[in-house]
């Protein structure tokens, strides 16, 4: 399949509301890790959230793409007709557990011991999607505008065939989200730090430098690569991209890699290569960036070849306003500390909302996120469904 | 085998004199080219050479060392009882043929074809054994000092079994040379054009920074080694090593490789690897050379590891006196032409002779050795067995 086109989409409007049962977060959380999704097999985990919200009440639309060559299970999920349409976004997948045997708790049991949820996923970001599910479910229908759910199953992955497309298959159908949360791990040691307002950009490149081949003993006879390479990461290392901004922190270009990869000590090679990735700030766009880039490598006056890398991202920030407010505020209200707005750390799929609304990101403690034994308090998810009925509460209070 | 123990030494005193068809050396050389003998597998080569040497009336010793793990067949041989005693050095394992269907002769068939002798180790250096057989065989036994043959079964390979290990034995054993011509190919374009006197040492080390892996977007919580290892390479290649001397051209320091080896762009890596290799001359001993790369890298402040491979060697000079003078006045006699005293190039098996005696080195063009299609003149083969030839009698009659 290629393009947006989602291969089975389905409506599938349902009368009765959720069972109480359903509504504790910590077991909703805990059946979602139950359901083993390691990126992009997250169907069964998806199916789960697809149930709930149906029995929710939610018209619950699945969305499958395969651009990539795997199937990736999508859903899009709405109670009430009207705006404004607040909508939350996470997704269901999950990085690999590693090493099994490294784990104090079975990766995909969900096990709570001592007030803990362990397992892969409790941080990032099963345990903020039960939250949400938990506020929005036990808030029911609003009684002015919408209520709606975008998860997807490929978030960890290429994100070729997640969020990227449900927003465009969102576009097309004149559907409109009027914000959005994403439920992203945000705060760095605890629940109240930080929340997020923007994302830096990210921009990966190729260097390449060729020489000749030869033998070290006739320097002369050959053409050394990498004292030329190793002159252009100078030119483009020597000074700051910039200092930061108001809401950004400076932009910062690391070398990752220098490979040249010649295994004897007599032989001059004939390629050197180096890679390279920037995080950007909004004194950047792509394009100037890469302008930016190569006029720092033609300085050195050399020849080479520069590959960007596709999947680069622009920065974007949602500005200060009523919306940011509410969530601070919410946060506030339950922890009793104003997270600060934050723009930094990796990419989100919030690079790919931005494009049709204004998007803040807010969950659990990320510390464990991605490692072995990967876990959560019970009482943050508690107190993070608690903050998430406080946003659905003073959303349609302030903008419906 | 460990040690410099031979495994086989035999002593085989011949009485009939070379027959006069074995004394044409390319018939010679030819012969020795149908032996295959790729480096480290050149028993069958060396028993011809053995087995004319033996019909010359030489005493052939017969020299198996092992200890790199593969029996490697060395020879030393000699005719005449006292001194002064000229040995003739040279090997005839050869480089592999890489690959046969490039060829435009087979590589093992010792082809001769418009004046031109084909095949692998034509010029590197069968060729010059054959030559040097050929002019003494012609010569027969001295009337006053000797001759005598080492001949190496491991030059092309680790070198871990051959002409070193002949050395030691021939320093045990109490046996002196005086003086020794080695046959490599010295020639740049025509012969007569060089000779060396000497060679550069050789010296490589592996420099490794380690730094803190971690994501691209958290640089802050990671420490890119990247950087730091470029800052010593950048002082390490700062400033000439030196200008030159009398008879060597400027030690040089090569960065053959550097090597990371992280295939992802969101990851900062934990260890950054250079590899150099410095060709160094007689401004520097090895401890020297050693002390003044860290004294450059010390200069960083940065914490670094630092390991130097086994296998360095020292440079050396055979100074300028009767011995290069009556080579270099061979040459002129032959070719007209008076060779360069060079020192340039890689290293020879002269490294481990100057030990034990003045060293010189003549032998063919070496413009084809180690590629497809090497090949050398007949004439060349021809021109070198009379220089061999006047070199012999002008030693005999300079130091007898």
């Amino acid at each position: 399949m290629t393009g947006a086109a989602p291969v089975k989409p389905q409506t599938a409007p349902s009368a009765s509301p959720a069972s109480p049962a359903t509504l504790d977060p910590v077991a909703l959380a805990a059946e979602l890790i139950r359901a083993p999704s390691v990126t992009p097999h997250a169907a069964d985990a998806l199916e789960l959230v697809a149930r709930w919200l149906k029995a929710g009440g939610y018209r619950v639309e699945r969305l499958t793409f395969e651009t990539g060559g795997v199937p990736i299970a999508n859903l899009y999920a709405r109670i009430g007709e009207t705006g404004p349409n607040l909508c939350f976004a996470g997704h269901v997948d999950v990085v690999p557990e590693g090493d099994a045997a490294q784990w104090h708790h079975a990766p995909f049991a969900g096990t709570v011991e001592n007030g803990v949820l362990h397992g892969r996923g409790a941080v990032d970001m099963k345990g903020a999607v039960a939250a949400f599910l938990s506020a929005a479910l036990a808030f029911g229908r609003p009684a002015k505008g919408s209520l709606s759910f975008l998860i997807t199953g490929d978030e960890e992955g290429p994100a070729l065939d997640g969020t990227v497309k449900v927003v465009e298959w969102l576009k097309e159908r004149g559907e409109v989200i009027d914000h959005c949360l994403l439920g992203e791990p945000t705060n760095p040691d605890a629940l109240g730090d930080a929340f997020k307002v923007g994302r830096r950009g990210s921009l990966s490149g190729v260097l390449t430098v060729k020489g000749v081949q030869g033998h070290v003993a006739y320097p002369h006879l050959a053409d050394n690569p990498i004292p030329r390479l190793l002159k252009l990461i100078g030119e483009l290392t020597a000074a700051p991209l910039d200092h930061g901004s108001d809401f950004f922190p400076p932009s910062n270009l690391e070398v990752v890699s220098v490979d040249v990869g010649n295994p004897v000590f007599n032989l001059i090679p004939a390629q050197a290569t180096a890679r390279f990735n920037v995080r950007f700030n909004d004194h950047f766009s792509l394009a100037t960036l890469k302008s930016e880039i190569i006029r720092r490598i033609d300085g050195a006056g050399l020849t080479y070849d520069l590959e960007f890398q596709t999947g680069a991202s622009q920065s974007f920030l949602t500005a200060p306003g009523p919306f940011t407010e509410l969530v601070a505020g919410a946060v506030e209200e339950v922890t009793g500390r104003r997270p600060v707005p934050s723009t930094s750390g990796g990419t989100s799929d919030a690079r790919f909302i931005k494009d049709i609304c204004p998007v803040v990101e807010f969950g659990l403690v990320g510390r464990t996120m991605h490692k072995v034994d990967e876990a959560t308090p019970v009482a943050d998810i508690q107190a993070l469904t608690a903050i998430y009925g406080r946003i659905i509460i003073r959303y349609f209070a302030t903008f419906a």
